[in-house]
């Protein structure tokens, strides 16, 4: 099994690579540099007991420096769809380190007498203690990136919200006619969703922070010095600032991996709500002539080779596009999780892939959606209130005066006719010129209440309906 | 363990009921039915070879005839989530034809030296082979039905194909105005689709007839006689006209469940096609003051407790609503085959219902959406025709004489400055009104080929457009 | 449209009925009751706001309670697929309360002058706010509920962690002999997984209790009394003692059905865990011959209607069938609430439907698997130390003394030669006697730590290693 | 926007890059050059029809070849999760090829006077016609060889099922003892599974042949000149040696994608059927000392870095891992084909990018299996003979004979003395040891019939069972 001159990786890389070629890509980097995290972290650990000579220590620490850094990502070439649990991961990532290390040190790759890739850069560790607490280390700074870009989405709608405070628009109810809504009411409960999503990421991330890593092969924490055992966890809490801490119960983080699914499913959540946001915005700029036409959204490229001038909402299909891929995901996230056996789960690899891709697919997703489509939309209102008023939804704003059955007929009688309901009522005796005015008022129909009596109940006749 | 005086079943299914409790309703009546049925075969056949005497044969075929006319259903009550592979839907229908053939014969029910549930009404069967082919009994009329729904369905679109065949309509991709269309066209391709489905559905059945009866518990076939094995497919051939016929592998129907899944896929398939044809109901029949509104669905019921007047697309939203429960179900039945192990899957109960559930669903969802929805849909002529006009996708007709980029400029000009694409073709010099006339003329712009040329190409200026 | 003599239901549920017979069955009866809840609210809301009069908030509020001890449950008809948002469901308690609620008075089923439907029954009230909250009230007991059971089930573990704390059992990875365990951290493991679930549920609950009624039909508060708004969701609190709050922005809660894609969501992390669980008793008590046959299950039933003797393990199966159940549920969740569009999700009745059966079944599971499989479990002993032994796996326990590549080597020669590591060792040179009798004994390996060296880190060499 | 002076990419495939930064990969490779190959066959149809100059024409052949070469990859740069239908997909596909062809007639990147990217190398299409063909191109030679691959499989399974013929085993249900089987039959029942999947997706590719090219924008095939359109499919079908045609109703083709769901359901009845084998490979070679250890898979590579001379069933888990996606990826292609609107489906990209990558999984994925797992398989002949020994199922060969329940007490009166079964039967005078030793004959309990009868049935006692 030949390994070429100028490869970092080593032989079970070699061998790895060939056994598991089906995927097209590698492992996510972003997992082979929290590897190397755990690495560099064994590594002081095992200096400062007296494992390790310092001058492998210091060599190790360097490689995995350069790994955090990227510089050695050419060599992280193991495909993302392995078995055994990790372990080709794993030694790809010590063999670069240790091949690394040995030219820090003046020597010949591949000459491990000088640095060994599992009696050092392993020592004390297991891949079913390593992968685990790597994955846990490269998912929580997504995690937090991607709440950070969430409450970057809310803030977005909420300027929305505000500079729509005052523009009536249409509600619809199963995609009819229903009551008039104030069109920033809109952004306001888009917001509130991001708002959920948001707070969700936070707590989830507490179950993260507990690493199995100390655990070695199947929890007990055999091998490793109970020195080492009792110190690792801290020392990489301090070499990533992410909050970790050993687990107590190792055992469990290395065969159970429902808090991947619990994450998978909150980023579901997010993506439900991101699909409903953009299929909004779609259906709302759908037209502008045969569709709705309220919402203008940013034109971002040419639309069509066919259509001049045609401008298709992108941005928004990028992003519900995102949004099934995530829902996709989390079938893989499901599976490779309920796919765990005994003491360990030889599928957290496929379960890694396609929990980070999900977490760098939304945020990016989501960025290039606020900074590209939300920011620059724009409203037609003439458009908004011109829906408002052909609709004659107003009609229910009668019911407290007519009762259900009458306004009905009034509401069908109106549609029949083409003639304003205005007349209608007026003509029919049912309320006063002064009454109408009152009752269908547009503002009094988009708050709560009756419309034409709020001055009954003594709750002041604001126009402020959005709650902070 | 006592069972009620009154029951026809016995202490199996009693104790069965009081283990799997969990689901709040019983195994599906047909997979019951379909059982009874497997029982009736193998009584005559063992009846035959003097297995059985005459006398139970008969007493056991009334007791089947009853359960097939759904006549002991409230005897059929052991749960449809169990565990064993269906041993206990086995039992329940064993002790029901027993204790109720007994009475056939003046006994009393439990006297089991009369007929007994095992080594008389199950004699030469395994649960493992039963289930599985009663299963497929169960499926394949329900299959033929859907096809058969599904040709029904796919007839009612080309009705409408007809009825709206001269109509035009604006084409929308992406939800943005694209190019005109007739109107009749759209049903054109739901009825393609449809009929691509039935005809997928129809090709499945020959997978399905294909029953591992006679396999016993592992698919060896151990137990039965020979003369047994060789006939009963055939009984249950002739029993069914179900074209069924025997596995010359049964060990493989046993274990394998792929077929299932792949029905349940094409199942997935057809509701991915009435997804999208209840999305475009609705979104055509949207508003109508604020949506598009061109289709108008007949009212089924009072839309809004609220909002007088409005009619809601309830008929398509039930349509949608049976498609998502089919696409959730198929996860149900993929995880289920996919956890077959060795020589048995232990998981097709779940599979069952699901599968089941969903081709019921589709069955009477597709029929209440054609009786109740699409054979009273009429369309807004006016409002289809306004639609094509005000939307200037007209330019689009003019890329092969002016260029992209030119008919590009010219659009964005008609669309900034709202006035008909036709001036500015004159004003510009781009066309004479003749040619304007030509390409522009709505009909050139819906079918083949490039408007105003259709007469250089030889082809006849027809107006019938859709392929029969 | 008739509607039968003795029915309490009325036109509208008729019609329904008629128009949504997709589904084999009802829709689920504890929503249904959780809407006569809301009505129960809100006549008392209006009653004291004398826009009832007391003599119809009487019987209504008796015939809600009537729905509410299920006394009314065979007029609650309305198919679980429907369209409509829940209309139907709604329009059927209203009917049902109406009609029950006219007979109170003495009047005839039917004479809507006594009580109205609609307007007195719905008064204030629109689907749109009603179904959502209703849905939550329905949701959120069942959920406590689940996390007593899960609560239940990790104690349950704990005793069994307890009672198999001395047992020395092989641990497995990938389902290879790994490293020695103690049987009784297994269950630990479990412990740990049900106590985050029953977490995760616990904190899901506060995001469901902001409740939109008040909202009316697009969450603007449109047509109810400001004093109705105000007060009905206190109201609701006190009738259900669930925490209920009026959400602050009711417009989000009446289109984004996200917090129910989080609540499926973690109900599909327990589910795996479930599977993992499931499927690890499945394994441990497979054979006992031919596999495992460390767990001995309590036999539940005869297993098999051709192999005598035989006990499967149904009661886990049972679970794993549920989870699955469970795990589809989700997909039926997720599609329904990404299918939410502008002011309402007209899909929440099939996401209602999927969520409370996927409550239901892991509740009645999960208490059915524990008293029937888990709590009857015993292991084989001597079957559990004769695994261990034979294994060789304590090869492992000389890596440190011999680092990896002699241990792997020696592991190989052991298992090619068929001796034991013991005399390897020693005719090898590698360890003396004493060191081979301290490292590898079989306590040392089960616990953090480098076998034989326990002493030296000054940690006392106690045998509690299962943390509480 | 600048574009890099050495790209052959333009102006759109910039902006696209820029807007469409989600994903962290490219569009699948093979989907690109199949739009290359679609650009081919309209240049030449153009060119024949005098649309396009013959200079022209063939430099923009020669460009196609070098993208169909592979040779412009790495300017084919527009990321998997792109808006817009596949529009910047097409675009960088037009933008390439138009300036590689620039430079062979002598110009300069981007001046697109000498050859346009739409008005020359688009000409006469739409992305909408472009993309959905293309996709058709793309999968349909996947297709043949993953139905090549399958069959491999099939043989390789045969192989050993002849290899295995003659080697008793214990055969399994719900993982309990159940009955022997032939090692042999195993292998049979997965190359009959094998077989199913090939043919089905043979089956599948009549669907996949129509394609829409020649439809544009919305399927009328408005702008194509009727030359162009009535023979551009032809030229596709000569250029791919595919069997393409054209579609009779193009507008179909371009709105509804459930080919590809029933393509991708078959992907995942076939996953399902490899996840059921690399589970059963799994379960056979576990332990060896704590599991079943029956089946001896190659050593592929160091199993563990803590456990000394492990070997892990690495190509089985890899499959399960692939499987695993494939099931993923079919939620993907199922919520973006059921996305589709009116006359466009705007989520083809993500469900093409599933889609392939499921294809390519698949067939790499069985690959690397069937060539470093399944070949190389050895079963532990002394292992599996033991197994059905100490199983004492045999006493299920005994029904016949005794009748299901003396045969069930005399199974548990074994398992609880641990004496053998054919003592019992002798001692309690159920049977002649002549009687025995014909019908617990391991022989007579893995064929059809009953044990000790086949003689009677004037079938030959003849070994052969496996139906070839």
């Amino acid at each position: 099994m030949p390994v070429p001159q100028d490869a970092y990786y080593g032989i079970h890389t070699a061998r790895a690579k060939e056994n598991f070629a089906a995927g097209a890509r590698p492992a996510n980097p972003k997992l082979m540099h929290a590897i190397a995290r755990v690495k560099q972290a064994a590594a002081k650990v095992n200096g400062r007991n007296l494992a390790l000579p310092q001058k492998k220590v210091q060599a190790i620490l360097a490689a995995c420096e350069e790994i955090l850094d990227g510089g050695l990502d050419a060599h992280l070439i193991v495909d993302a769809y392995q078995g055994g649990a990790g372990t080709s991961s794993n030694m790809n990532v010590n063999e670069v380190i240790a091949n690394r290390a040995i030219e820090l040190l003046g020597g010949s790759k591949g000459d491990y007498s000088i640095i060994h890739p599992i009696d050092d850069v392993n020592l004390h560790q297991s891949t079913n203690d390593v992968y685990p607490t790597a994955l846990r280390i490269a998912v929580i700074p997504l995690l937090r990136q991607l709440a950070e870009e969430l409450a970057s989405l809310q803030e977005a709608f909420q300027v929305k919200e505000h500079e729509y405070a005052d523009l009536l628009r249409l509600g619809r109810t199963q995609l009819m006619d229903a009551l008039p809504i104030l069109a920033g009411q809109s952004f306001g409960a888009y917001a509130k969703a991001a708002a959920r999503d948001r707070w969700r990421l936070y707590k989830a991330e507490e179950r993260l922070r507990e690493i199995n890593i100390g655990g070695t092969a199947v929890g007990t924490g055999l091998n490793a010095p109970l020195t080492y055992i009792y110190t690792i966890a801290d020392e990489l809490r301090e070499l990533t600032g992410l909050g970790l801490c050993r687990s107590d119960f190792p055992m469990d983080g290395t065969q159970n991996m429902d808090v991947f699914v619990e994450v998978s499913g909150l980023l579901k959540a997010a993506a439900v709500n991101l699909l409903k946001i953009s299929n909004d915005f779609r259906l709302l700029s759908s037209g502008p002539a045969g569709g709705i036409g309220e919402y203008i959204l940013p034109a971002m490229q040419a639309g069509s080779s066919i259509m001049p001038g045609k401008v298709n909402p992108v941005m928004a299909e990028m992003l519900g596009s995102v949004a099934m891929r995530v829902i996709a995901n989390d079938t893989a996230v499901t599976l490779a999780a309920a796919s765990g056996q005994l003491e360990l789960n030889a599928f957290t690899p496929v379960l890694a892939e396609a929990l980070l891709e999900s977490l760098e697919l939304l945020l990016h997703g989501i960025a290039l959606f606020r900074e590209r489509c939300l920011t620059g939309l724009k409203l037609d209102e003439s458009r908004c209130l011109e829906h408002v008023e052909r609709s004659g939804v107003l009609a229910a704003a009668t019911i407290t005066y007519l009762g259900y059955d009458n306004a009905a007929a009034l509401a069908k009688a109106a549609a029949a006719s083409g003639r304003p309901l205005e007349q209608l009522l007026l003509e029919g005796g049912w309320m006063t010129g002064k009454q109408i005015q009152e009752v269908l008022h547009p503002l009094e129909v988009t708050k709560p209440g009756i419309p034409g009596r709020s001055g009954q109940s003594g709750v002041e006749h604001g126009r402020r309906l959005i709650p902070e």
